[in-house]
């Protein structure tokens, strides 16, 4: 009993002074700098698990930090991935639509940035270079999906309200388990897309999880959601962001062989 | 921080000293007897929330009385309803079907036996009878979904491997939090009966969410389903079950409000 009460106050009191940090880090494609940021635990001890984090079409701006940040909190390094380049972030809707378009209309561009983010995650120095997963939102969802396809060596890929198309035109390869969290009466991902995507898991022998989220519209995780309203089927939904946000934690934890520094999460992983 | 280990301290010792007990319980429906089972930790404090379990086809066996003791493991009182009669169980498929079809074929029966049940569990003593969820496989599952579906007070439907047909024949009297939890090659449930269901939640403003476990079959949750591979699409998943479980928890845990009496699950419920 008092080894275990030991175990506990060391963990509290690591805790308690373990402080989350955020950094701006570069990394150059093709001789432009591209500028993500990475999250980490400045008390955390070991080589914990890495989280790459594809961000919406807003680019690499605060909200996508934000999620950083909080994956840092669960133990992770995490890393924000700059898919335009100097750090390009936008609020406009217009400008927004043509740097996604500038990711996806070229399969090539999408790989080359999404593997230069793993690389740079790889190379930073913090965290587990063997264990990574990227989660994505949105578009960045789609990359993240597209970054496994290409046959990345990650070790879970989840994708909240994303688009499932194939656009890197690879099969067969996916070496991650895959979890997408997409709201259920969001109109921009059809039927036949979610179909064409449970055949090409089915297809490659893939882990994979679908959760459909009752009530909840396209970009359900992002506050910030509420102002596209007028896009349709687009806004903000707080319990199935919060749901979500678990279910990824859940399967993370268990495709990264993640174990919590405290005390938290006791149960998970034994559920017998 | 001496409180906080004196709290530790004092969960530990009752997690140490708790007993799990399962015990017969026998409730009546028109001068026949039921024999469903209660679980219990027997050092719980207060009023937990309670969980029913609806079985399989097969009746209130073993294990349907495993997971009763499982979700008790969890902090809930939970009890294993008999839709038999008598606590009539089988391992026979022939006679497990025709028993089924007997709750199946009539919706009232269906109905009084499972609201039979609910009450059996509201009025044991044992737990909060205004905290209820109610939990089914297979048959199980339908059968939690129908009770939801003719207005019983239920906080939360979690189904596992389980049909959605409304057989209750009520539409717009749901007041639980619906979970469901079915195989992606599960070809007993058919993508019009998804629909359908997802149709009804929609309509009634569900709070629902339905999650479609890659690779897994009819009865993924149950070892012994491996016995009846020979029907085609039924076989036990062991990463499913064990997902499903984990899913199932967060939801009952959200939905009936329920913290556990440890430090275990201290980041549920605090995504952020």
């Amino acid at each position: 009993m008092r080894a275990l009460l030991c175990t506990l106050f060391a963990s509290i009191a690591s805790l308690a002074f373990a402080e989350i940090k955020l950094e701006p880090v570069g990394y150059e494609i093709d001789g432009t700098r591209h500028q993500g940021y990475i999250a980490y635990n400045d008390g955390a001890v070991g080589k914990p698990p890495g989280v790459l984090v594809f961000p919406e079409w807003w680019g690499a701006n605060e909200y996508a930090q934000s999620r950083a940040r909080m994956l840092a909190e669960l133990g992770y390094v995490a890393m924000v991935a700059d898919m335009y380049g100097e750090g390009k972030t936008t609020s406009d809707r217009a400008e927004a639509q043509k740097l996604a378009s500038s990711v996806y209309s070229n399969p090539e561009t999408l790989k080359k940035r999404a593997e230069a983010a793993l690389a740079a995650l790889q190379q930073s120095g913090r965290g587990d270079p063997s264990r990574i997963a990227a989660i994505g939102y949105c578009m960045g969802g789609t990359v993240a999906l597209n970054l496994a396809r290409a046959g990345a060596d990650l070790k879970a890929v989840v994708g909240f309200h994303c688009g499932l198309a194939n656009v890197v035109g690879e099969t067969g390869k996916i070496k991650a388990k895959v979890l997408i969290c997409n709201g259920a009466d969001d109109k921009m991902i059809s039927d036949e897309e979610e179909q064409a995507f449970e055949q090409e898991m089915r297809d490659g022998g893939v882990d994979w999880l679908y959760v459909s989220f009752g009530g909840a519209l396209h970009s359900f995780t992002n506050p910030e959601a509420d102002k596209h309203r007028d896009m349709g089927s687009v806004g903000y939904n707080r319990t199935a962001d919060h749901r979500s946000w678990r279910m990824m934690r859940m399967f993370l934890d268990e495709a990264l062989d993640h174990r919590p520094a405290g005390p938290a999460e006791r149960g998970i992983g034994s559920p017998r």
